[in-house]
C-alpha cells in the first residue's frame, strides 16, 4: 500500500517563511475526478450483459465508449491535468493523451504527493458525476448493474490501493427510489462515505426536493450518517440563459451562441438553486441528521444567498407553504458544507459562512484544478487565516463530514 | 407642481442622534413600480384600435384588463404597500384594494414624502417590467402603439406632475429591433433617462446578447447616454429548478411544487446570468459608453461573481471565443450599476463592488419594499458607513447614472 504521508511536496517551512498551512496539515479534497479504465464494467457485468455493457473500442485512432447502443465520443471529459492552458479545449481521444493518474490509482497517489494532497474523493466520469449516463439508458436492468459495478470498482479496486488516500463515494440508480435506498445501504455497509446525487432531480424529470419522494434515501443517509454530495451539473442542467432554454442532449454539450465560459463562470448558480430548494423543502426538519456537501460550488456566494433567503422567509412565510419557525440560515449551518478551489471573497467572509463548514477541493484532473500546485495555492490563499481555522478548512472539517479519520 | 423637498419625514437630527444619512441627502430610488390607471391606453390609441387596446372591465366585482383578445386576471401584481404581511399573497382585484399612490402620481408624491424618498423610477405593471405583454400580443401594429402610449403616459402625464420626483423610463418594442432603436431615440429626445430591457431576451425567443442583433439599440443608448435598466424577471424567466424547467404561460405564474419563496430568494441569479452574458458578449468593448442598471438584483453577490468570472476568463480565454485583453471585472466596473433594498453583506463589501456604482431602490408598492420606512431602514443599514459614501449610495450615483440632477 502506498504511504499516507506527503512525500513529494517540499515543506514550506524549509523556505524560512512562516506559513499558516503547516506541514502536518493534510489536505483532504472533497471533489476530484477519475477516468474509468476500459475494463471497469467488462470485469464485473454478468456474461449476458457484457456485450451491451460499457466498453472501449478503438475507431479511427480514437478510444470511444460504447454502451446501451450509443457511442460516447469522449473518454475523459476535461482531463487537462499536466497540459498547458493553450492546449485546453479538446477532450482527450486516447488514454495515452492523459497522464496515468487520471485512470490509475497507483499513479494518482504519486500525482497527489506531488500536489501536496493527502486524500481525494473521486467522482465518476463516463457515468456522469451522479450516474446520469445510466439514468438515461434504455435497459434499466443493465443500468442498475452498471451503477453497482462502478461502486464496486471504485470502493474495492480503486480505494483499496490506498484506503487512507481515497474517500469512497457511491452513485445511485436515481430512477428507482427503492433501488436507490437499497444501493445506498449496500454501499454504506461496504464503506461509502458519501453518496453522489444530482444537484437537482427536476431537470432529469424526477420529483423535486419538495416532494416526499426521496425520503427513503434521506432515511438511509441519516441512519448511516453518510452525507449527500451534490456536484454542480450532475442534474444535467447547464446554467446561463442560452443553455437553460435548451433541452440537454445526452453526451453532448448544448451549442448556443456565446462562449461556454459563461456557463463555467455561473456553475455555482446551480448550487444556489439547490440550496434554496432544500432550505424550503422541509426535508431538513424531517431528517435532522441529513447532510449535504456542495461540490465545486464555491463559497463566496453563501452569505448573500443566506441573507436573501432569510429576508424572503421573514416577509413571505406568512402566506406561503413554508416552515414558519425555522430560519433558513440556521438550517444551512446545520445541514450544509461548502468547498472551494480559489475563493478569496468566500475566505474573507468565512465566519458568515461558518468556519466549521468550509472545505477544500482539488478538482483533479479538470481545468479548474491548480494541480500540481494545489498545496502551494492553498498556502497563498490561506496566508492571512489563523492556524486553527486553516486546519479546519484543509483537513478536519472534511474528515468530520466524511467520517474519514487519519489513517483510516 | 408638488414640491421637491422632503416634507413628510421627520429629520433624524432632531432626534439628537448623529446619523450618517443626513437630512440633506435625497434618496433617489432606481426601482419602483406604478399601476396603470384604466384610461392609459384608451386616452391615447387611435379610434380603430381602442376596442382591442387595453381596457379595464368590471366582472363579478373584479377589475380586469382586457387586451388583444385576452383577459388579465390581475390589475396590480403584488401591490401590497400599506397592507400587513399577514394579508399578502393575493393580488388586488379592484383599484380600491390599493392605496391611491399605486396609480395616482399626486398621491404617490405624498407616499414618497412619508417614506422620506425624493425621487422614484417607476417600472410598468400591466405591460410587464420591460413590455413583455406587448411582446406576446398577436397584433403587433397595436402592440407598438401600446408601447408608445405607455411611454407617453409615463413621461407626459405621470412624470410631469413632479419632474424632480419621477425619473422617466421607456419600454421598447423588442420584437422589432428597428422600431426598438426608433422608440429609444424618440423617448430619449422627450426625456427618458433609462430604457427598460428584458433581463435576457433568450427566454422570449429573441437573439442573445452574444449576437450583434441589439447593436442598433446599444448605439442609440450610447449616443444619447441613456443607461439600460435590466429588471430581474423582465425576460419572463423565473429562477429555480422547478420553474426553469417549465415554459412560461402569459399572465400566469408557473405552478410547480415548492413554494414561490424559492424563486423570490433566487431572483438575483437572473441578473448574475445577465451580467456574465454581457461581460462575455463583446458588446461593452464595441460600445464603451453603454451602461446597465441591474434593477432589484441586490449587490451582495457581485464580488463573488466577479472573482469567479475573472478566474474563468484567466483559465479559459486561451481556447474560447472571448476577448483575451479585457478582464471581465474591469468591464463590470465601467458598465454596470447595482442597487439594493436591504443587503448587509453587499454593503460590508461595497468597495469590492465599487462605491461609485451602488444605488438604492424602494420597490414601492411591492412586497420587498420597506415603505413607509424606507428612509428609516436606509438610516439603519448605512449607520456604519462614512458620510461621503452614503451620499453616493443614496443619491449622487443614481443622479449621475440617470443624468437626473437636483431640481431637474
Amino acid at each position: 500500500m502506498l504511504g499516507g504521508n506527503v512525500v513529494g511536496f517540499t515543506g514550506t517551512q524549509s523556505m524560512g517563511v512562516d506559513m499558516p498551512l503547516q506541514d502536518h496539515h493534510q489536505i483532504v479534497s472533497v471533489d476530484d475526478h477519475l477516468i474509468e479504465h476500459p475494463r471497469v464494467w467488462q470485469d464485473r457485468l454478468p456474461e449476458k450483459f457484457k456485450a451491451a455493457g460499457p466498453q472501449i473500442r478503438e475507431v479511427d485512432g480514437k478510444h470511444l465508449w460504447y454502451y446501451d447502443g450509443q457511442v460516447y465520443p469522449t473518454i475523459g471529459l476535461n482531463a487537462v491535468a499536466g497540459k498547458p492552458r493553450e492546449e485546453w479545449g479538446m477532450d482527450p481521444v486516447r488514454y495515452e493523451d492523459m497522464i496515468p493518474g487520471c485512470y490509475d490509482p497507483v499513479a494518482r497517489v504519486k500525482d497527489m504527493d506531488v500536489d501536496g494532497v493527502q486524500a481525494a474523493l473521486c467522482f465518476p466520469s463516463f457515468p456522469g458525476f451522479a450516474g446520469g449516463t445510466f439514468f438515461r439508458a434504455q435497459d434499466k436492468e443493465l443500468a442498475l448493474l452498471c451503477v453497482k459495478a462502478w461502486n464496486d470498482f471504485y470502493i474495492d479496486e480503486w480505494c483499496s490501493v490506498a484506503p487512507d488516500r481515497y474517500v469512497p463515494i457511491a452513485i445511485l440508480p436515481v430512477w428507482d427510489i427503492e433501488e436507490t435506498a437499497k444501493e445506498a445501504a449496500r454501499t454504506a455497509a461496504k464503506g461509502a462515505r458519501t453518496f453522489s446525487f444530482p444537484d437537482s432531480p427536476v431537470p432529469l424529470g424526477l420529483p423535486s426536493f419538495h416532494t416526499r419522494h426521496w425520503d427513503p434515501l434521506w432515511e438511509v443517509a441519516s441512519e448511516t450518517e453518510v452525507p449527500i454530495s451534490l456536484h454542480f451539473g450532475s442534474g444535467s442542467f447547464v446554467p446561463g440563459f442560452s443553455y437553460a432554454s435548451m433541452k440537454p442532449v445526452p453526451g453532448q454539450l448544448a451549442a448556443p451562441d456565446g462562449p461556454f465560459a459563461v456557463a463555467i463562470a455561473l456553475f455555482s448558480t446551480n448550487l444556489m438553486w439547490t440550496t434554496v430548494d432544500l432550505l424550503f423543502s422541509r426535508a431538513l426538519q424531517k431528517f435532522p441528521k441529513l447532510q449535504f456537501s456542495l461540490a465545486e460550488g464555491g463559497i463566496g456566494w453563501v452569505p448573500y444567498i443566506l441573507e436573501r433567503t432569510d429576508y424572503t422567509w421573514e416577509r413571505h412565510k406568512w402566506y406561503q407553504d413554508v416552515d414558519m419557525d425555522t430560519r433558513p440560515s440556521d438550517l444551512f449551518r446545520e445541514h450544509f458544507w461548502g468547498c472551494f478551489i480559489d475563493d478569496e471573497h468566500g475566505l474573507k467572509n468565512r465566519h458568515e459562512i461558518g468556519i466549521d463548514r468550509i472545505m477544500v477541493e482539488v478538482d483533479f484532473p479538470h481545468s479548474d484544478s491548480n494541480w500540481p500546485n494545489s498545496r502551494k495555492r492553498a498556502t497563498e490563499v490561506l496566508a492571512d487565516i489563523p492556524d486553527d481555522e486553516v486546519e479546519k478548512i484543509v483537513e478536519t472539517n472534511a474528515r468530520r463530514m466524511l467520517r474519514f479519520p487519519r489513517g483510516s
